[in-house]
């Protein structure tokens, strides 16, 4: 028997290999389409500079004769809204969307909204509703479905309406088989965590019992809003430059570099060309295939292209980082490290580092490990993480930390492009320049928790001593006065007093 | 500023998300190359029959600027050979393959040798070259890119060739940017674990420094080959129920179930249909959108419907891992157990393993674990793999067995659809129904193990007493000889050995 072949939607692949998007079991599809969705209306909400507010219901519906709920989900934004002409491909058709940018965002294969979708529609049949404005006069409302082999929406319904309060956002209705009491844990750490890392962020949730939870902002100042950027040079393929030359509207090579690279200025770019024995005056297009091949080495290889700037990426901030923290987990310390920023493959990431001591840490076989990602927590998988990775691999003997005390260990990676592992976002890809970075940041925390911990072992080795002082002295005060046959003991007070005073200093 | 929307094609999808498909970094590049395309190779042979030849060899092309590896990757088989016009397609083109079937095979999404096609152009912008020859007169040769924004292939050129000695099968080469050092360990363990459950083919690989590598053939058997299965009606969704309405000849609901649905008769139809209250004689394509969300509730709740059947799956056989086993490890014992065919989702899935302890195996602080799913092994992410998750959450102690024993424990589960956690193939997902499956198949080998263990722990208790009879038996023959003034001794010979016979009797 001969193979034969065949093709097939992508829609049709991702319902097929549903495990892949996070969608496993009934529980996981719960919390994958909370937080998917949850995940593009906090993006939304940035989007236009607004201060968040994601309001999640869920109610419950009924159950299927095989003993699985089936679940009505509803989340509301207060985002950009999504334009009425393309909110039928945005929510019926798989990989089109408003991610596949160089930005900072938390949706990143512009695909998890539309799977939710789809898991619904394929355990329960029913349609999505989609309620959105972006503050006009008019909202646009639609009930949809999606075509899986064909990978387009099926429009059942769509209804213009007035739009009186000016009320922008979206609103999406969704049922899906499902099962809560088993994801709820999942779910409300989740939320429990998002909150902690968008501090700017309302966010309500109501469960099928009923159960109100509420995760209130606690500052007014929107993060500054992500911003688009170019390909930074060190992380160019030949494709990217081939779709590059493909459409620019440069003449030349050095207005080529200029325009399409992150970093690049006229100064750079002549030092480039130079570099690479290629004519500033060229026209792009005219390069053969070899020669785009040997640019994009060039390019990789070139020493002096300026590292990628941070000013596209919105990291938490080492004083946000330790305000979370400490509201969360009240541990007796804090160190926090932002490092600089790096890049991998052309995209630019920030690490940010914590490492808390004590309080409400428990202790654990080994440390608490919170691993978080263009502000999401990531939840699952944790063992397969990049950050999991490198703290297994540190000699933490060298920090006089052992991993059964009770330290917790938060590691957040900004990017214009995660580099997750799997398109559920559950862990991120053990890049080496993200390694590096996660390595060194926290090396630097654990030197600070070191420190802690000697000072408060030397503090608590003088407390020690001066107790034994303490008790001490005044004996042999009394003592020696007997001895001396003196009416009153000499004064230890003062004595004491000093000893505190130099051990002090000695801090 | 509001959202832009685009559309973005599959195998741009693919371009940039390639670490979720297993290439992430120059290393983990070749391996996955490597791998994707030997399990290609070994499936097509399976095809026609054949016991598997596959031959990769790696030439080391040059350095980049950047200080990685170009290599030339090539990979011959004996296997089915793909037709000629299907050639174009099946190599340059995501989501067009011969995977997309209800079928035991390696390769599952139809993806993995593309992708190695698309990451080694993206990385040298050389074409692939394939041979393909189906065993006729002809063999056919093409030089192939990919257009990755319009996911079509571009045929650079074509030539026909004798095939006057009748070879089949086809040969890919294809340059990628790479790093062999770092990736070996892991290509000769990928390499030497597919022997071990491929016992029937023939593997010879040529590392990049020009050693050879080879894997025999231990056996003449061919595997029966995986045969196209139906789906179970236990794992039907909505979408499924809707397609194969729209698709059959068939004008009612009686020959409807009798001939899509996997082990549904005549008599198991027409029971299912009273239960679920629907007319024999009714036509499918008459059936409402809500009749048919009931029909699939009806049929996932049915009881009565006959358990998957394993004929479609080409499990390795209890024999089979015992002697793979026994070959790699040379173990003081084995057990093995295969379970019963089970499914999840509709896919029929067996469950094997295995639990060797002693011999070559290394001392780990926790059991080493081999994983394997349809017959190759899966090397990175352990720690996330269902597997991993059961073996962590028995209480080993109930099995008097302690962790850091040198025990090796084996899972293979074969299936027409392995629930992959990751396009990559690095683990599988804990689907409910897979983990209980493995949860009493480790559980019974462990069994095996505990008797083993007790049986040789009461064996060194016994040979240990016979020892103190045999030391203090003849003192005291002696001693009762000159307190009662004999010539000679008792013989204590007789009954030494009538107590290691009841001994060996008791065992």
């Amino acid at each position: 028997m001969a193979q034969t072949f065949e093709e097939i939607g992508v829609a049709d692949f991702f319902y097929r290999n549903r495990d892949i998007a996070g969608f496993t079991s009934p529980s996981r599809a719960v919390f994958s389409a909370i937080r998917e969705l949850v995940e593009n209306s906090l993006d939304a909400a940035e989007d236009v500079g607004a201060l968040p507010d994601v309001r999640v219901w869920m109610f419950k519906k009924g159950e299927t004769t095989s003993g699985v709920s089936i679940y009505k989900v509803r989340v509301e934004d207060n985002g950009s809204g999504v334009p009425p002409q393309s909110i039928p491909s945005a929510f019926g058709k798989v990989l089109f969307g408003s991610k596949f940018k160089l930005r900072q965002a938390r949706g990143t294969f512009g695909l998890g909204g539309t799977m939710a979708i789809l898991y619904g529609q394929i355990t329960t049949n029913k349609p999505v509703k989609v309620i959105s404005s972006a503050g006009g006069p008019k909202a646009f409302a639609y009930k949809l479905m999606i075509d899986v082999e064909r990978n387009r929406p099926i429009v059942l319904s769509r209804k213009v309406l007035n739009n009186g309060s000016g009320w922008r956002g979206t609103i999406i209705e969704l049922h899906l088989e499902g099962d809560y009491l088993r994801a709820m844990p999942k779910v409300l750490e989740y939320l429990k965590q998002t909150a902690l890392v968008n501090p700017h962020a309302n966010i309500t949730f109501v469960d099928p019992k009923g159960r109100l939870y509420v995760f209130s902002k606690a500052t007014e100042d929107v993060p500054r809003p992500p911003k688009e950027t170019k390909p930074h040079p060190y992380g160019v393929d030949v494709e990217l430059l081939q779709r590059l030359i493909r459409a620019t509207n440069c003449r030349n090579m050095l207005d080529f570099l200029r325009a399409h690279f992150h970093r690049v200025g006229e100064v750079m770019a002549k030092r480039f060309l130079e570099s690479a024995g290629l004519d500033a005056l060229r026209d792009p297009r005219s390069l053969t295939h070899d020669e785009v091949v040997q640019l994009s080495q060039e390019m990789k290889s070139f020493k002096w292209f300026l590292p990628p700037d941070a000013s596209c990426l919105s990291p938490l901030g080492e004083e946000l980082l330790r305000a979370g923290i400490a509201k969360e987990l009240r541990p007796e310390f804090i160190a926090v490290c932002q490092r600089k920023p790096s890049a991998y493959s052309g995209h630019p990431f920030i690490v940010e580092c914590a490492m808390a001591y004590g309080g409400d840490i428990p202790k654990a076989e080994y440390f608490t490990l919170y691993r978080f990602a263009n502000r999401i927590p990531l939840l699952y998988d944790e063992a397969s993480d990049v950050s999991f990775k490198v703290i297994r691999s540190i000699n933490w003997s060298r920090y006089k930390i052992s991993s059964d005390m009770p330290i917790a260990i938060f590691v957040h990676i900004c990017s214009t492009k995660v580099p997750y592992k799997t398109i559920g976002k559950e862990f991120i890809a053990d890049r080496q320049e993200v390694k590096r970075e996660i390595l060194f940041g926290i090396r630097e925390v654990a030197r600070q928790v070191q420190r802690f911990l000697s000072k408060r072992e030397k503090a608590e080795r003088q407390r020690k001593r001066l107790n034994v002082f303490a008790k001490y002295l005044t004996k042999i005060a009394q003592f020696s006065k007997e001895l001396a046959k003196k009416e009153k003991p000499p004064n230890v007070e003062r004595l004491l007093k000093k000893l505190k005073e130099i051990d002090l200093e000695a801090n």
